[in-house]
């Protein structure tokens, strides 16, 4: 096999979720809801496939979810998106992000990663011949400095790769971290890859800011969206990358080779999606904040030292003091074997995220969980701890 | 842009197919059916979106699709396949090729092509690092000898790449012909990519032999079918791969990055549609063969000199003494968008299918349409010629 593939494991979320079920454990790890999504979607999508077109559809994806695209960019960011020439449908966001990755690194650029980071960026940058430079994150608030840039960025810094709400760190940037981004991006002519999949998943009254509609970097951002969480229909792997026209067609030469497109039927149910009212948006982040605070409550209940989360599915627990209390004394990744065997419930190592200099204490739990899920999670956490 | 990917164009599928769309002509380019698919697939596919989970499914796909995977490569090819550790499902057979080559090609390694070949390999070849050596089919027999095989094979060879049934020339690789390869790979210790997507697509009795069927070949092979094209679904993008555990492994670490996971309705439907009984692969064939004989015979009454074909969608017709008639001196892609502009019918040219040696007078027509629409389509073209 391809040695810089092979060097990698398997996904976290795969080996967790496949060791929750060895378990019969409560499943906090892989971030999903397990709810049935929302119904008029659903019927939309079969609509679609009793009704249309179910042979290739445009490898750009289909006018009608180009449309909605550019529309929700408008609606919610005040983006003016030409459809035609600005937004590409990809089967998933992972697979947007490989295409960004892949058409835009050539052998020796730099790219700069914050971590924590989701654990597909390394292995494709190196594969695309990429060189990374990390900036690391710490806990609790996941804060960097104007040192941490200057390290990082050089001449040679082809792309960053931001990843706004940021999994699983549960961190929100700033508008003056992105402002901070912002100006290294511009003092090193650089590009951005912007992995927003959690861009309606904000609470607390925040508001998401697209890094593209930061002053001079409109033209200078791959912005990438996720059917699957802005729907809570994880399984349908819709995505969209909206970039400016020489940014897009290199990305679009590696999706037709990736995928070529994504089924019709999915993509006419997102468009519709995409068109759904203000209260649509605002439940999904009102619920899923309520689950949040539901969670991080119970943990702390049972002695977790939880960490504030802003966005995303997930919450981040501290696990240091509560495990010594238990008298468990492996690392997060041990810890989390442990939890799933010993307590049925299962949550994702941080360290899992970072290359150099993880933390050894930090788990991930998933929130969009029903309720009784939830409790029953707690209680299950209580009786062990 | 990645400079390998930016130096390939627009796959010449969606070029064509938006070419033939702006002048309105009937599209015989890019190779998909129209008609609706089976019905009971459909509402299979309807039903588990409606009832069924759709979050996202295992990585490596579905339980009940893997285990309809072993079932249908039994049935067919006799093949025991363990579906827990030698299937994995793709979406779509693009990915499924995309995801074996950047898995098992480091640099450096050499990959044997057969071409005219599909427009998707060598791109990602060279964006492994792999370097290609050509095998060049010769119209109307496209036949290759044991020279042929000697000039391409190398201690280097780390693979090879085998479209049987072979698009665009609708070649059906015979058993001498499956033989010789077999002796090459066993010789030079090399594995096999085999692209049978259209493994039920093969006419007049024939029957489809999967290269890892042959003697020493069942842990060389990967043998990648589609959905798609076996269910008359282009759309759905849902493929597989079949291939001992040793090579599936490196595989499903680039499909991990590439897309992660297939929808799982899709992949329900697919499962119930891999289960129906004989009647509908013979169907299927029959119909085509008989839309594959329709066409021909009215591209013959035209004038154009079709060659024989015995799988696919597809037959290739020489143009050379049509054009000459018809005062056309351009090549095989000159001719093709004139007969789109000027005749309202939209081929492919067959010279894109190679990168060397090409033919310059073969052009591809697709002939699974409805009956009227092929009719239609010679009528326009006698109209022309
Ligand atoms: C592709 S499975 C991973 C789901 C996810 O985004 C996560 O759990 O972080
Ligand atoms: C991915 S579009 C190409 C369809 C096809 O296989 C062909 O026309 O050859």
């Amino acid at each position: 096999g391809n040695a810089i593939l092979s060097s990698y494991g398997t996904t976290i979320f795969e080996v967790m979720s496949r060791l929750s079920e060895e378990h019969g454990a409560i499943n906090l790890g892989q971030g999903f809801p397990d709810d049935r999504g929302p119904a008029d979607v659903l019927e939309a999508a079969s609509r679609a496939l009793l009704e249309g077109w179910n042979q290739y559809p445009s490898m750009m994806g289909t006018p009608e979810l180009r449309q909605a695209l550019a529309g929700h960019a408008k609606r919610f960011y005040g983006l003016d998106v030409d459809w035609k020439t600005e937004t590409m449908v990809t089967s998933g966001a992972t697979e947007a992000l490989t295409a960004c990755l892949l058409g835009l690194i050539d052998p020796g650029d730099e790219v700069v990663l914050f971590q924590p980071m989701y654990d597909s960026y390394l292995p494709i940058i190196r594969l695309a011949g990429g060189v990374p430079r990390y900036v690391s994150l710490k806990a609790p608030d996941w804060s960097f400095t104007r040192a941490d840039l200057e390290a990082a960025f050089s001449p040679k810094t082809k792309l960053v790769v931001i990843n706004d709400p940021l999994n699983p760190a549960a961190k929100v940037f700033s508008r003056g971290e992105l402002d901070l981004i912002a100006e290294f991006m511009l003092r090193f002519d650089t590009l951005a890859v912007c992995d927003e999949v959690y861009e309606h998943l904000v609470y607390d009254g925040r508001r998401h800011i697209p890094l593209m509609t930061l002053p001079g970097l409109r033209d200078r951002c791959l912005k990438i969206g996720s059917a699957g969480k802005t729907f809570s229909l994880t399984g349908w792997k819709v995505g969209y990358v909206t970039a400016a026209p020489h940014l897009l067609q290199p990305v679009a030469k590696a999706h037709q080779f990736l995928t070529f497109t994504t089924p019709p039927n999915l993509q006419a149910a997102v468009a519709y999606g995409l068109g759904k009212d203000e209260g649509y948006f605002a439940d999904l982040a009102n619920g899923l904040q309520a689950k949040r605070d539901r969670l991080s409550a119970g943990l702390r209940s049972v002695g977790f030292d939880v960490l504030p989360g802003a966005g995303t599915y997930f919450v981040v627990a501290d696990i240091a003091s509560l495990a010594a209390a238990a008298g468990f004394d492996g690392d997060d990744q041990e810890f989390c074997r442990w939890m799933t065997a010993e307590a049925g419930v299962t949550a994702i190592p941080v360290s899992a995220f970072f290359v150099e200099n993880a933390p050894q204490t930090c788990i991930r739990f998933c929130f969009s969980k029903k309720d009784q899920v939830l409790d029953e999670a707690i209680a299950r956490l209580r009786r062990r701890f």
